[in-house]
């Protein structure tokens, strides 16, 4: 059994971004720069924006910070944002979710020019995606392909199961790894809640993507040798063994499962490093494009 | 084993079109208006495009049909359809493809206003259609998902293989099955070329939507007794027993599969006549939309 290592994986990928960068500068060319928007004083949006910003800086990024209150209105969110899509110094433009519920999620989301959604969840952008048009890839998908490809993993013609049809993981994993490209050329499974036979089609699977938000579902009776597993799941479950008074567990009971595994990834430290690592590459190619 | 009838559904949703819009009409409402252009005198465009125009007659639609000769600028195209996006009356466009090679594909279909997108073929329609939004289904598999639900086939928890995986058919059917809609919530499992057990996957479906374009590929050996098949291929082969020289043929050895079917498109008369029940939807949508 061999980890997929998301924080080694994320380090990769931003050392190589942190060199490209510093080579466009040497010959005179634009710093990627990445806008970020905070709403109101959510603890875990704070933690968010904080390691987005501090890893812009990391690979030499320029990144700006705009705060609102948490009773800003929509219109002067759009506004805001309206200002960003002009400016040609920003190349992508991310707004922290979840938003306030007075402001709509959609509209705000939509507001992004696609060429700087670098979130990749402007239904254009979803949209160039699945029609295999230049297009940025959802920051956690994009992850979970980044890392395969790290490691090597084969996926041609291999069998993914990807548990979960949400339109942050689910869905769009399910459709890259069934792309005519590297990672992808899967056979592609997409199982949810109404799936009977889950286990049977589990048992198939070369390569499994568990992103359904259920802590320890996924069991080893359902996985076979050998097999490479992708946990998407991250929930916090009540453990009076810990100081913080919890554990974080992904989809996946990883200590019955992953000695049958080639590769599979861990909770904390699996797919959570690699969502960043993908935003900045995001970045990195939005900044790229204008050349 | 039942005959999945596409003359039969595609006029029973051409009637059902036809007194909506009657209806429309007496409470003084917008009467739908799709507007088509043809470029060059391909045969099946002109053919195409023929009963494109004649289905909106038949429904009480106005049309406006546009020809343009072979050698249009792609400028001229795209003013012309400028033109169309900003005509209150017409609420739907489609450009009739293949176009001739000067001109960008993609550059004419992403000029179409994605409100009038009936071909459901703008990125934009696509990615809507993914993330759940209001959108126009492209055509060939939005008549496949009326042509399910007119026989009231079941598909929540079925398992759908889908063998193909284009823009226009594969890829698209095998998002809109596994959605949270009926009909939809189908375990979905998408095959391609670089699929290596075909067999295997088809003979556990209960649902097969087959679009790969090889005439008679699937055969009766690769279907499980009760199967639901959807043949979307149609392909002209040499057949000199024919006067005409040819015949049509689908992705499915009907003579030796049928028998195991529950339900069975046939080819030609499935899935083709149901393309254009389908663009007639959109139109119909897009015009209620400006209610």
């Amino acid at each position: 059994m061999n980890l997929l290592d998301g924080k080694i994986v994320s380090q990769a990928v931003k050392d190589r971004l942190k060199a490209q960068t510093e080579e466009r500068m040497l010959n005179g060319k634009k710093v990627p720069h990445l806008a970020a928007i905070l709403i109101g004083n959510n603890g875990a949006s704070e933690t968010y924006v904080a390691s987005k910003v501090k890893s812009c800086a990391e690979v030499g990024f320029k990144s700006t910070l705009i705060r609102f209150d948490e009773d800003v209105t929509e219109q002067n969110l759009i506004f805001k944002l309206t200002e960003l899509n002009e400016d040609f110094d920003i190349d992508g433009i991310l707004v922290q979710l979840p938003l306030p519920k007075h402001i709509s999620e959609q509209k705000v989301i939509e507001t992004i020019y696609p060429e700087k959604d670098v979130d990749g969840f402007h239904p254009e952008s979803v949209g160039r995606m699945v029609q295999g048009l230049p297009a940025y890839y959802p920051a956690t998908p994009y992850g979970i392909l980044l890392m395969l490809a790290h490691y090597k993993i084969e996926t041609k013609g291999k069998h993914a199961v990807v548990i979960g049809r949400s339109n942050i993981v689910g869905r769009p994993i399910s459709i890259m790894l069934s792309k005519n490209e590297y990672p992808g050329n899967c056979t592609v499974t997409v199982c949810h809640s109404h799936t009977h036979n889950l286990k049977e089609i589990c048992l198939q699977a070369d390569i499994i993507v568990a992103a359904l938000g259920i802590p320890e579902f996924l069991k080893a009776d359902m996985v076979k040798e050998g097999v490479v597993i992708v946990d998407v799941g991250i929930t916090r479950v009540i453990d009076e063994t810990k100081k913080s008074g919890f554990s974080i567990k992904g989809d996946v009971d990883f200590k019955e499962v992953a000695p049958k595994c080639s590769f599979i990834t861990p909770v904390p430290g699996g797919v959570g490093p690699m969502t960043i690592a993908a935003l900045m590459m995001n970045t990195f190619k939005a900044c790229e494009a204008k050349d």
